[in-house]
């Protein structure tokens, strides 16, 4: 029987993964949807990204939510950075805990912040001296780790790279994302038990979309494989707008559910996170794709 | 890195636990839908079932699908049956591979056939006489594998006791399901170890619904626990019709794309799998759940 940790960290990110690509909404609206998801028990939530006010108008008022944040005492959050110039920004709004997102893929890499993989990969060292010297951490989140929308499928070792040139250059976690939500669990085995000890004693997470329904397969996959802190949004919330019944994220509440039956302890509470499901649906106005959501949990023993 | 099997068997039930709990559909409706199915490679496919007219509707054509069988050479066409009577109408109707369902709570067996768990079970030994005097096959379906909707959880050992009785009476095959969508990997990795050495050398097979989203995780932890055998139904029909977006059975092009990216045989082409769905999709006329009729396929390498 496969090894199983004993917990696995939950980190919410419907405020910024979840919401970035639906039409923008109300910072009241966004404020309650975080209280909601507050209220689950959750320790880390990722509130908002510092990246072009033109390229994400969902995510224009990171600085005034930012401002909020110090209302949510116990949580530790997070915001995700594209540039050095970013983690300076969110710095200054009072952010202590920094994603810096390089793509593996070079077509993603270009089309995304107008650089190659290697180039991203080079402003990590600047990344980590901004934060450190601010008492900030650092999180690298390697994008596309899997496969790219442009280029099909990533070289493992290009994923390899950055995590070493991560470890090399100091930062506190890392992370490995299937943004485009078409990996499933042996690859995931496989990139996990590649980059493992390059990793050594970091907190490595994972960052799932279930866009080809193996998402809650690949995270369950992830944990038996070593990695123990998993992104997630609540409803499954980040789906495209346009594509409906598309999934996003994996759905926190269906997460919840899998880990708790797979005896792993999670400081989310399922009821909560069903009832923060709630709240994000109605705060984007459509149907979010979430399983228990509808279903509810089972008949527990 | 845990084994995987080389090959794994796609059974496709839409036919039958895909559209049993939709509004009735004309008989030339079905045999379109059978012939996309056929057409995706699939060698075998669960056609209907031999039960109550009143009680399931939509199977109430069974004897005049049945007819239709011979004009699809090469696929292995199986029939659900609840008993001796269904067993023998099944025959008689030409089919040559019975599937027993016997429920391992004793809440959904009344529920559903009248009968105690242990009094279904006591009839296995007539149905294998029945089918094997005829020249067909039996496999032995265990019903809420792991949860009853009445009963809540089930124990493991009322399982492993009808596996036990089964294999005794000489059945062929062996499948447990889960019913009502609950279960979870690490669940299934432990049900199926705990039954493995008493199926012995005979085909084992599951059976996942996707209503809390852990369908596809849970057929990758049967497969890698010693399972060869899947069912699934194109599109994931199968959900309720009066809930929308509840997950019916896995999705046949879900499961293929999973499967195929971990390097497991299937004999089911997924694009085929995919217009399949479609033809699922208008003939019930509402959404099916299915992620890869909308994601699509990957770039492959």
């Amino acid at each position: 029987m496969t090894e199983l940790p004993a917990h696995v960290d939950i980190r919410d990110v419907s405020m910024r993964d979840g919401l970035q690509i639906e039409d923008p909404i109300p910072l009241s609206a966004k404020l309650e949807l975080l209280a909601a998801i507050a209220a689950t028990g959750v320790r880390e939530m990722e509130a908002t990204a510092f990246v072009s006010p033109s390229k994400v108008p969902a995510l224009a008022d990171a600085a005034a939510l930012a401002a909020e944040l110090h209302n949510f005492p116990g949580i530790e959050f997070s915001a995700l950075v594209a540039s050095p110039n970013g983690a300076k920004r969110a710095i200054a709004a009072g952010l202590r805990s920094i994603e810096y997102v390089v793509s593996a893929a070079d077509g993603h890499s270009r089309a995304n912040v107008g650089r190659s993989s290697a180039e991203a990969t080079a402003q990590i060292p600047e990344i980590v001296t901004i934060a450190h010297d601010s008492g900030a951490s650092v999180e690298v989140i390697v994008a596309t780790a899997w496969d790219c929308p442009f280029d099909g499928p990533t070289a493992p070792q290009r994923v390899l790279d950055i995590v070493r040139a991560a470890v090399d250059a100091g930062v506190d976690r890392l992370a490995i994302a299937d943004t485009i939500g078409t990996t499933t669990p042996r690859r995931v085995t496989e990139l996990v038990t590649l980059i493992r000890s390059t990793v050594g004693g970091l907190p490595l997470g994972a960052h799932f979309h279930n866009t080809r329904g193996a998402g809650l397969a690949s995270a369950y996959a992830a944990v038996t494989a070593g990695v123990t802190r998993l992104d997630a949004s609540v409803g499954g919330l980040g789906g495209c707008p346009f594509a409906p019944g598309a999934s996003g994220n994996i759905a926190t509440e269906d997460l919840v559910y899998l880990l708790r039956d797979s005896g792993i302890g999670v400081d989310v509470d399922l009821d909560a996170a069903i009832a923060a499901a709630r709240v994000a649906q109605s705060a984007v106005g459509h149907e979010l794709p979430s399983s228990l959501l509808r279903a509810g949990d089972r008949i527990l023993g």
